[in-house]
């Protein structure tokens, strides 16, 4: 049996996390190895049900405690139910975020220590750590014409500050430097053709490692 | 301005904890103080949704961590929301469980270690404590026939094995032994009355004090 894979998509909204995880699972699909597409918040029943409260536009009144043991709630859940059965048995994981996403925002963004972060994450994530995360790095206010663009509704946390999305990004960038073989940093601004082959030989080499 | 207080009736299911908690709303009415009745897993909107989610007869699939940490997070809105402006403005607020039975059902009960509880109740509660939890003591075998015999549908930790509820029983009187100036434990096998009387004595000593 092939050694089980974890590999995390992560960055600012607007980076174009979705396109290239399609991109990802196009991919894949070409290559002989069983692979699970999820994400974060969310990526099981428990967990979607916790999205929704998350994300939800009236939850203005949160406390950030609140918010951070959400994240984490939902996160113990995909571990235990989702992801590590599925690396325990060869298989590739691909996640639409992860811990990553709570160090940038709840940490570099939001200013909670990190500590706390760290603590429940590590509760939460039982030992498990992604092979690699892939940070999809784009400036904050680029990103916002993006999803503009796209006619979506912003969500809660896209409704933030620029200036809590310019922290966001350092967070990301710093956990990048801090740990430059777990994380690899790609520059989202660059052709949408470039973005996905420096993506693509990202996970070629994991998963070939 | 009078001092705050907090008081937690908890004890296991079918103890009496709603008919006691009505009893204490009567006696309250009569005593000039600002009161507020609140409930755990919710007491808030956030909360509420919370509860939703850990009582759902479909959420067996729950990992033990998962559980724990949606206690907490609802558990800290409630401490920053609703408990803390309360007993901050010299009211008495009254809860329908608290972190007591985090502690009884979680760690006694299902095994988890207590120092990730006790983390998490640390990070939920933000050094508010209750100034006294009454514990409604009863026969495990008791508290069940009396939820039948209500005829109300058992919800999912209700139709956990009769060997949990022990160990959680354990668990309640374990913590007021250890505990004896902000735990009192009534035995609610008594007559009704003789337990809200009972009951409202150590209510009246706690504002009064």
């Amino acid at each position: 049996m092939k050694k089980g894979r974890m590999i995390v998509v992560d960055g600012s909204n607007g980076a174009g996390k979705t396109t290239v995880i399609e991109a990802i699972r196009d991919h894949l699909q070409h290559v002989n190895r069983e692979t699970v597409f999820t994400r974060e918040p969310g990526g099981t029943p428990i967990g979607e049900k916790i999205r929704e409260i998350l994300l939800s536009p009236e939850a203005g009144e949160m406390a950030d405690v609140t918010e951070l043991m959400l994240f984490a709630a939902a996160r113990a859940q995909h571990v235990r139910e989702k992801i590590m059965p599925a690396v325990e048995a060869g298989k590739v994981v691909v996640s639409d975020r992860f811990d990553s996403a709570t160090v940038s925002f709840q940490h570099y963004a939001r200013g909670l220590p990190l500590e706390l972060i760290t603590t429940l994450n590590e509760i939460a994530v039982d030992g498990l750590k992604p092979d690699m995360t892939i940070i999809l790095d784009l400036d904050p206010e680029a990103g916002l014409v993006r999803v503009g663009s796209r006619g979506d509704d912003l969500d809660r946390l896209e409704k933030e500050k620029l200036d809590f999305l310019h922290k966001a990004r350092d967070g990301y960038l710093g956990q990048a430097k801090a740990s430059p073989d777990n994380f690899v940093v790609i520059d989202a601004s660059q052709s949408l053709d470039n973005v996905i082959s420096e993506v693509l030989s990202v996970v070629d080499q994991v998963i070939e490692a």
